[in-house]
């Protein structure tokens, strides 16, 4: 996803260490999150059998309600700012925090681009007839009741929100204490736009406390009421989500993508890629960590690519022959294989051909994005078949990890397991499925 | 799934309190099952990129091992039976552990079965082009380990790991203690079927002990060894994986399927459905539980669908329309509606139409199989969209909730869960997917 990390360090303090006002404890934590759980469960089963049309009533309003209430939002978040400014928190901190017309406009017009997404319940994902004349379909059906954690971005609110009501499921959002009262403004012009489309306004509901324990709560999954935890934000808010939750979890831990530049790859393509794979935006998790130049080709490809990176700012950390290369390459240590600098860092290797760039490829990457070029279709398709990583890439920035980008309309996440979703986590991926079986009087021999 | 969970009280037994000779202990279990979980993650790194033809080779050689070993896998049989008989284990027990000719050469036949089917992996989900020309795929890719927990049926140590195999996935394999010894060579058989075409035998193992700390090891994951779990066996041992596992679980607790009659159910049909439904086999899990009769038809229908059901041996526990109709059914209490009685008996009930209906199921059943006998294609389309299991039939019995009957070829087992797998696991649902991309050159602005 496209969300800077640079400020991860944020995240366990906002979710575990909360202190001042953002600790202001509630009485009775357990009960207001069970509660919480219940009523989601509740709604959750009245909008997954909504219609596409009611849904998108309800985005539409949604919108509307955020526009119509803005003054309040931003009296909110004027708050929130305060605060945050007295706690001291950088400027980096305080521009994510801010809303003012514009990001408002742009976030009430993010919900309403939901509206327009297809529907992704009720799809056929499959349909056959069997030999007895049973006509069976695997029918695309709600996951449930998600859970989305995330740190002080109050757009968060409303995209989470309005993609988990896309897909026909309930939300319950907890954000980071900082954007408090600016996520309640607008989660409140959320559930005030399912009701005008007759849908429980419990569909989509912030944690309505800044009590830490409220975390602890979802990720033990709210007695069953919570069916899937989707963690956004830095590295040890997402660390800690995947170690404690007792129901599974859309996440990546880190995303260090690699672009391996094979002995056949086009110098000037080479140089494009990699420029950009790094360079274009340092603090997204698609973001190339890691550069692997074949030695096959590294006599004429390793300056001109080291010297296109520094010249635009990049720091390299090299082995010995990258090192070589060039004077202001410092060494890399084994710790920079395994690490996402999310900044204009980048580590280079010169590798052994396609074999040694898999192999480290899956020793020191994260399952996320990696990318090769190369002119050679039989190393492309070797790299994308062994490399197992959610997004594999021929001739392209590892930049292009974004849901956006593969037309999906908008994302909750990029997701490095196995189980369920993978890559960018579109309302598609939040959906599950049923088996639907038209019969007409068959019996089991 | 087909198995029956009569026995289902032996599972805890087996697996948690083991006596006597099951309760060998090993010197250094944790140490023991690492290394398992270690060489099971490189097998499945070579199983991943193994060709369909070179998997189909290992499945007809585990095949043809088995047959070659079959003096020896029957007298390690003999050996568990006559430790199960000493034991004193019912005679149902004792029947569903022992092997013989006819019935090793089934295990056999069902493995070369799997080869025949289409290879999950590779499948193109899906392909779009974006308009910068990226070329997308969604593409199947094996699952990583999958963890099998079973009880004592020594064909499921052959079945579980054929089907892991042909989805590219490696198995660990903890059998029930007392067909330790029997699993133990077909496991071997299995083993050796992989290296002969080629292939690692650690793809394939089963845990080579039967202390019970090993159940607790897998359910831990093995250090991020094992990617999911699949308990094959009666409600503790599956209440207890699910409880206790830290990592995904395909599963059913439980099959409390439904049949509604709905007011618009042509009779005849209904007592064939109805029949076939409780009673073809009462201890599979799409065995129904609990039949709802429309109060708009109860005054035509009650009465013959009871007698059908009472003549055929099967006890009924009524409300009190139902207990008026025949004096031979009994009171229902409670409890009844939340009963899996996988025997013949069979709840019953009079509900007000299809709201009451749907409701019912709602509240008790356990979202595996529910079916609704109508001539109303309305009725029917809103029992269908409404009731939340994994598979819903309308005018069909539910005993065919199998995957065999799905045309899968063969399962691992019914999930009721909403993540990744439900209904039916077939090899499909034990496959994950990447996204794989094409490019010439693009750089995301």
């Amino acid at each position: 996803m496209d969300d800077t990390r640079a400020l991860s360090a944020n995240s366990l303090a906002e979710h575990l260490n909360a202190s001042g006002a953002a600790s202001v404890e509630h009485p009775d934590v357990p009960a207001l999150m069970a509660d919480l759980g219940r009523r989601a469960r509740q709604a959750a089963r009245r909008v997954a059998l909504a219609s596409d049309e009611q849904k998108n009533t309800a985005l539409r309003a949604m919108a509307a309600r955020i526009r119509a209430r803005a003054s309040a939002i931003l009296a909110a978040n004027a708050e929130d700012l305060a605060e945050a400014k007295a706690k001291g928190q950088t400027a980096a901190f305080i521009d994510r925090l801010t809303l003012n017309g514009e990001r408002l406009e742009a976030i009430a017009a993010a919900v309403e681009s939901v509206a327009v997404l297809p529907d992704p319940v009720g799809r056929v994902l499959a349909k056959f007839e069997r030999p007895n004349g049973l006509q069976i379909e695997r029918v695309a059906t709600p996951l449930g009741v998600i859970g989305v954690i995330f740190e002080s971005r109050p757009n968060v609110t409303a995209d989470a929100g309005a993609l988990c009501l896309k897909a026909g499921n309930a939300a319950i959002l907890r954000t980071g204490s900082e954007s408090f009262r600016s996520a309640l403004a607008i989660a409140e012009a959320m559930s005030e736009g399912l009701e005008k489309a007759g849908l429980p306004a419990d569909a989509i509901r912030l944690v309505p406390t800044r009590d830490r324990a409220a975390v602890g709560a979802m990720l033990s999954g709210l007695n069953g009421n919570i069916d899937v935890i989707v963690p956004r934000g830095g590295k040890s808010l997402v660390a800690r989500v995947q170690e404690e939750a007792r129901v599974p979890v859309f996440a990546h831990l880190e995303g260090i993508c690699h672009v391996f530049v094979h002995e056949k790859a086009d110098l000037a393509m080479a140089k494009r890629i990699v420029l950009n794979a790094k360079m274009r935006r340092t603090g997204v998790c698609g973001s190339a960590e890691t550069l692997l130049v074949d030695r096959a080709c590294a006599p004429t490809h390793l300056k001109p690519l080291a010297a296109i990176l520094l010249d635009a700012g990049c720091a390299i950390r090299g082995d010995e022959t990258v090192q070589a290369a060039d004077p202001r390459v410092t060494a890399a240590t084994e710790q920079d294989w395994r690490t996402e600098y999310l900044d204009a860092i980048i580590s280079v290797r010169v590798v052994n051909g396609l074999d040694e760039a898999i192999a480290h490829v899956e020793t020191y990457g994260s399952h996320h994005t990696d990318s090769i070029v190369t002119d050679d279709p039989a190393a492309a398709e070797r790299f994308l078949a062994e490399v197992d990583s959610a997004i594999v890439l021929h001739n392209a920035s590892t930049q292009f990890a974004d849901g956006g980008e593969f037309g999906f309309g908008a994302e909750i996440g990029i997701a490095t397991g196995r189980m369920h979703a993978r890559g960018p986590v579109g309302v598609e991926q939040l959906t599950s499925f049923k088996y639907r079986i038209h019969g007409s009087g068959q019996t089991r021999p």
